[in-house]
């Protein structure tokens, strides 16, 4: 008759590193293939940011060497920034330790990725990562070696060395080991390599494994102009952005000058305006609101509908021509065309849109368009099926722009965004967000709008061929009338016949077709 | 002349709340309809674990209201075992901090879910989250007001009130304010009721918004057997996991006690068998083991061929009956098959799928099968095209089991297991593990020829019913003909013969039919 015991659950928190140590398949590790691919990827990722978000022209060397069966090891060396030395260990061995995490476009976003491969190599294989680095005002040059106490999210030096610098090296060296199936993510890794390339033909790149010896040559010294430090955007803003915002202000700043000094888009104008449309007085001392103020004020500026759209000084697309430069050399095409869409932006985000179309040449042949997909530089090369991009591409009408299959076409699109709407810490998918998928779809058409004309003058040229063809057999028949006619010398009909021949159809071949 | 000054990189670290308050999206919260979606999904899986986990019967009920255009309030209360009073604030308060971070199967397991609801209720209206609770021992109730320091990941207590308890209550009811789409996330919202429904068939739910009254009445008090705790198994082994099972091990522990105590599936033939095979003296300590030989421990320990499948104790499923009465109370089809695969295993976590196929009813006439999802008793709405179930489906040959399109088809599929490989933290999507695909495929194939058998049996019934009707047609003819050989009464002889043609009806229509 006693009261029914139930069972007491135990409770406790887990730190970031230990919630990605259970839950590594997230971020991308979650086999043995996917392990070595990821690794990799990280580490490229974070060499090109070390290096062009700073006007370095980069230069990468990767080797990779398989120790046993199932033990593969991984070096990557960079000319960038380096880290600083008292950094290193955080920037190696803390989940969610980073420089990125301001708004600018960068590759690294999360601060996770390399974390997770020293916890992977970590716990596979029980060995540190190594790490040597120097930043370019430096005099010396560090190695660490490094693990993580996972459960407490700090990292463990087990080896910190300090050198005298005879060089002017400047950059970052990490040397690693993890248990990965390189056979198997072998493919994949080199068509990541491969797509860089493309999307970053000012990069020297280096690739040493197992029977292979590879390298991409920089096809151009031209460097897209690095991004700039943005502010954010009204549209973007909610409470705790306010609170941190606020809280770095001088105590006589005024609500007025707040808006002015920290918001992207709002100018005198403007800030008069919006002032006014919320029937809030701009003299008031910021930091004299209360939370329920804030809440109003917050939801005032994401209401209001005037404000300018974000500018894009926090990104940095690679531009039609280097986009063109990069396709041409690894795809050689036929044909390419490429676009970099005006800014645009989605919650306060700044984005940027760039696709190309690329046809024949090296470009597979297949039932629909090979799609290359890129975030922020990035190549995205997992869940294509999860991907806005694809969504865009299954949904146009192909033959609307005489394009037939199974064909050689390649589509690739790139978004750039101080934001990139990722489905995954992973980094493979981009969510199906209404502004973006839009931009997408109106630069691939802009590319397919031109891929047209290109298909449309060939045929024409095609056709004024044909025609010429026809004309030169009946020829001799018409020239031997007209002298009869005539009595013209049939050589001098013949010349002046070939000639008016020859200015219409290459009049004729070079009229853009109207569409 | 001077050295290129190149810019500093600002390092900085994230807590977990901060992480996850700037990538909402990751996390369910991507817009206002997601994050009104997200917040009653995570109160709700958090009621049911907090009932039937426990061998209590849920009675759940939700109340939605609008207070303005834009802010949603929602009310959720249960019956469950209520949270203890020094655990709420971290409870619902500390990203990362929660009960179901053990092996067996829950339906929460990130400690995430309702920490986003309280951070997004909080930056988007500035308001706290109010938590009532009493535990089945407890003489009290408490009530508190919470919000969080996202930049330091921890409660802020705004209200903590005791009071004495007058009746027998004990479960938990929380209530918060966020801004968000109730229009626009209501149907996904009582589809979720709805199919939560199917898979908790002994939940009573009562759901109230604006001009919505639903009551989810149970059809059965049969709850199925809730989950025990688990042991690791030793296919799923790495260092970290070594390191911490020895950690809490008396230091005399010998090699082989430590196997046989702290993992799934080592019995004393086992340990033996594996000893021999790994070359391992079982009889040192395991507190004297060094890094690397730990290393070699576990890699022997994942790379033994001989381990037992892990068993099902950590895991609840539903079962076939259960499944059945869920889905005839909601769908009311015509025919439904359910069945419950045996356990089944990918890196030693221990799963279960069950499947089940309904038609006619309430399903929808689509052009494939419908498809309705669950993972640990879940339902899961979004994202289905990156689906492991859904590549499933797509891949069978429908007409195989005579299955015709258009149709109403539904498909259910449910897996069980201590880890389910979510592509996110947001929960929508399982990855394509190949024993999960494989068992998934199995489990509906099963259905699938019951399914083909329900169908030609009906068939068959039906062909002889055409049958029937046109002996019927000549029988008066052949009974005057009979009637002039054997001049036996010519209702004698009908009775007869519809006698026999009855029985052979009826025996035919019972056979199955052989695949």
């Amino acid at each position: 008759m006693g009261r029914t015991v139930y069972s007491v659950e135990k409770y406790k928190g887990l730190s970031p590193a230990e919630f990605f140590y259970r839950n590594k398949e997230m971020a991308g590790f979650a086999n043995p293939i996917r392990a070595v691919y990821q690794t990799i990827r990280e580490l490229l990722e974070n060499s090109l940011d070390a290096t062009e978000l700073h006007g370095i022209l980069p230069e990468i060397e990767i080797h990779i060497s398989q120790l046993e069966e199932n033990i593969v090891k991984i070096k990557v060396k960079d000319n960038g920034i380096g880290v600083p030395e008292k950094e290193v260990p955080l920037v190696f061995g803390r989940v969610f330790y980073g420089s990125k995490y301001d708004l600018r476009q960068t590759r690294g976003v999360f601060g996770l990725g390399i974390k997770m491969a020293l916890l992977y190599s970590q716990i596979t294989t029980g060995k540190p990562i190594y790490i040597m680095s120097s930043t370019t005002q430096s005099p010396i040059i560090y190695e660490y070696a490094l693990m993580i106490d996972i459960s407490r999210n700090i990292p463990i030096v087990l080896k910190h060395n300090i050198y005298k610098k005879t060089n002017n090296f400047h950059g970052t060296i990490v040397e690693l080991m993890l248990e990965g199936n390189w056979i198997g993510a072998r493919k994949r890794i080199l068509e990541y390599i491969k797509r860089t390339a493309i999307i970053a033909p000012y990069a020297k790149i280096v690739f040493k494994a197992p029977n292979i010896d590879l390298k991409y040559d920089r096809v151009t010294k031209i460097l897209p102009e690095p991004p700039k430090y943005g502010k954010p955007h009204p549209y973007g803003t909610d409470i705790e952005m306010l609170k941190r915002l606020i809280s770095g202000c001088n105590s006589s700043l005024t609500l007025r000058e707040f808006l002015l000094d920290m918001f992207e888009g709002i100018g005198e104008k403007t800030v008069k305006d919006f002032l006014k449309w919320a029937g809030l007085n701009g003299s008031f001392r910021i930091k004299s609101f209360t939370l329920n103020e804030l809440n109003i004020l917050a939801r005032k500026l994401r209401e209001y509908p005037g404000w300018r759209r974000p500018r894009a000084i926090p990104l940095s697309p690679i531009g039609e021509k280097l986009l063109k430069e990069g396709i041409k050399k690894i795809l050689k095409p036929e044909y390419v065309t490429a676009v970099t869409r005006k800014p645009s932006s989605y919650r306060g985000h700044p984005f940027i849109v760039e696709a190309a179309i690329a046809i024949g040449g090296e470009v597979p042949l297949l039932d629909k368009p090979f799609l290359l997909r890129y975030a922020n530089k990035i190549p995205l090369l997992y869940d294509e099926g999860a991907d806005v991009a694809r969504k865009v591409l299954d949904s146009i009408k192909w033959n609307y722009y005489k394009v037939k299959f199974p064909n050689r076409i390649a589509v690739i699109v790139h978004l750039c965004s101080t934001k990139i709407p990722f489905k995954g810490v992973g980094k493979e998918a981009i969510a199906d967000v209404p502004e973006i998928e839009n931009e997408i779809e109106n630069a691939v058409k802009d590319c397919a709008r031109r891929l047209r004309r290109h298909i449309s003058r060939t045929e024409r040229i095609h056709r004024l061929r044909q025609k010429k063809t026809i004309i030169l057999k009946y020829l001799p028949e018409v020239i031997r009338s007209l002298k009869i006619i005539t009595s013209i010398d049939e050589n001098i009909l013949k010349q002046k016949i070939l000639k008016i021949l020859e200015r219409e159809l290459k009049k004729r071949s070079l009229v853009r077709v109207n569409e």
